[in-house]
């Protein structure tokens, strides 16, 4: 399959500040984005991915300066894929208080008392509703004023039902992937856990680290370990790892690595830690708390998505996704029936767990390539 | 209910060094145990209950130095209870390693070169066979050749089932509750985490904090988070704490407690890292690691329990329990059925987990009710 090739991010810088949903607002920030394909004439092919925790703008291709820095939904986007970018516009943005070029907790905090140091935890918390605030400002912008549709995984997802809510009128279909209308109480749990692996590791030095030049690499090691077991079914780990020894020999240690598994998970949590930043990491998984639209609407999921009763929806979910289960996708797509929005829902039958999302599994492919066949024809592509 | 009352904590010292599965062996050690009820003339009425990770040998009753100190089975053991200690002689006893009284890791190492320090990081490491050897010892210094039956949830069940492989003709029954013939890829991976949190916490020092005065708290908080975790159902976490707040309003922060089950996992955190020990909780996730009766056997479950084939066993889970799931006990179950083994299974519908298997639930008491009732008829009480 041909790729989008080399790309090359850009950046806009937006002067205005961003209100928030905390109260507080982000003051002039840059956001960090790439694009796919050619924009049509009345400019009605396009559609916005959104990242999840752990992924950036670089959703397919390859950097020029960086050989094999495949964009992470590359197997999705490009030429001839299943969003297919000979007919498609697409666009990757980088959300606010990421780690990946967006302004972020890295970046010097504006306020005058900070004299020019890095946000650090003074970052302000930022939530779905307001990366999809700082999303609709770009695609404006970009001179886009209705969206093809909107695209994402897991958080991804999240932000992509967002869109629905607070401009319906600016997108014509949502694709959610493995996601959730919330949160349940075991997977906040899993991110407080994480939360605080880091800000109890005492290199976290209250969320300004930065100047003390070093990074809380053991929390965001145990962080990520901890996320890796949820991103994987307990089947494809079985399969993949079992109970198999890295030696022939068992050593009989509390800290040697005897098992392959332990052996992969501290591997993911070494490289992780090399390129993660831990304000992110606790920036993200809060927006993940937080996101919640039932709440805004007493508790009536079918009430909350009323605004977004003229957007079509397309629902994904992954049977073996144990951190968001079918039965969550399922809440959403029982909330839009009860609304008569037109909703198409696919189950794939996967063992990978919530991952599957991001692999290339030929039915849950074959799904998103129908779908988007459908919505190119109807912008005329 | 009646409960055994006041009990008190009573030691035995073993001068000869305990072999070890690793090929080490454990020099002089003391093992801390309780008993209820009476032993009965021809010494056929005892019987042993395994504890797991967080346990000890206070199975039931009250210390008198410390009220509410309610033994951790005090709802099944007891006079009138499921296992009913006006008929049965009960023995509770803490392995070796634990934190609890036995010999273990925070005992002066024996070691000349150790100049009478802790053993600390330096303790062997354990396995369940070691444990229900160092058991076996102690149940023939207290002048029984055959226990009427042994009793273990989660790990401890694990050491019953190692009982029936080691000792087959010193015990009649094997009643092995919440547990599985070894841990999952995925098990593996929980405990990895939790290791990696406490053993690279600074407090740690290699496994000899004693010598500093300090606790590697902060890892042991996150394990035992980890540890809850899975303990609990995701139903059961949902239907206790689902999303509901702390206070009315969200404070949209990073670090402060939002949610109530937020609150619950720090709470549970602390007060564990308050009393366990950190080397006890690496050796006792090892020795889960370890387990792996099938191994032994060339991966042939069957084959590994051929020697119990004339042990009666009642296997028991919890519809709920993702930990050590009803799958892992039907695996018990079929290699002893392929050995036309004696067993009784019961797989009860309860909501809560793991953790299901310390709670009094009707069914699960039922059934043990019975089969203990059977157990106290074959021996005569």
């Amino acid at each position: 399959m041909r790729s989008v090739g080399i790309v090359t991010p850009q950046a806009m810088h937006f002067a205005e500040p961003l209100p928030l949903r905390s109260g507080a607002q982000l003051a002039d920030y840059t956001l960090v984005y790439e694009t796919y394909g050619t924009l049509n004439a009345d400019a009605s092919n396009a559609v916005l991915v959104c990242h999840a925790l752990n992924a950036s703008h670089h959703v397919a291709g390859e950097h020029a300066d960086r050989p094999g820095s495949t964009g992470w939904w590359d197997n999705l986007v490009g030429p001839g894929k299943p969003l297919d970018t000979d007919r498609f516009f697409v666009i990757g943005v980088n959300n606010p208080g990421s780690c990946f070029g967006s302004t972020g907790p890295m970046h010097a905090n504006p306020d005058p008392q900070a004299q020019g140091r890095p946000y650090g935890a003074d970052f302000p918390v930022v939530t779905v509703e307001d990366w999809v605030d700082a999303q609709a400002r770009l695609v404006e912008r970009l001179g886009i004023r209705q969206l093809a549709a909107v695209l994402g995984g897991s958080l991804g997802g999240m932000q992509a039902l967002a869109w629905t809510l607070r401009y319906p009128e600016r997108l014509r279909h949502c694709v959610a992937v493995a996601t959730a209308p919330s949160l349940s109480a075991q997977n906040i749990a899993f991110n407080e856990v994480a939360r605080r692996a880091i800000v109890t590791d005492p290199d976290f030095h209250g969320g300004h680290f930065y100047a003390h030049g070093v990074v809380p690499k053991r929390g965001l090691r145990v962080a990520r370990m901890i996320g890796h077991i949820t991103y994987l079914s307990d089947d494809s780990m079985e399969a993949k790892f079992g109970r198999a020894l890295r030696e022939a020999e068992l050593s009989y240690s509390t800290q040697a690595i005897e098992f392959q598994i332990e052996s992969y998970l501290r591997h993911q949590g070494d490289k992780f830690s090399e390129y993660f930043d831990a304000n992110t990491y606790l920036l993200i998984t809060r927006a993940l708390d937080y996101f919640d639209p039932a709440r805004d609407a007493g508790g009536d999921l079918a009430a909350a998505f009323r605004p977004a009763r003229d957007t079509r929806f397309l629902v994904v979910s992954f049977t073996t996704d144990w951190r968001f289960s079918p039965a969550r996708s399922r809440e959403i797509v029982k909330a839009l029936v009860d609304n008569r929005t037109r909703v198409s829902y696919a189950e794939i039958d996967a063992p990978h767990g919530h991952d599957a999302f991001l692999l290339e599994d030929p039915r849950y492919h074959g799904v998103m390539r129908a779908y988007f066949d459908r919505v190119a024809t109807e912008v005329g592509q």
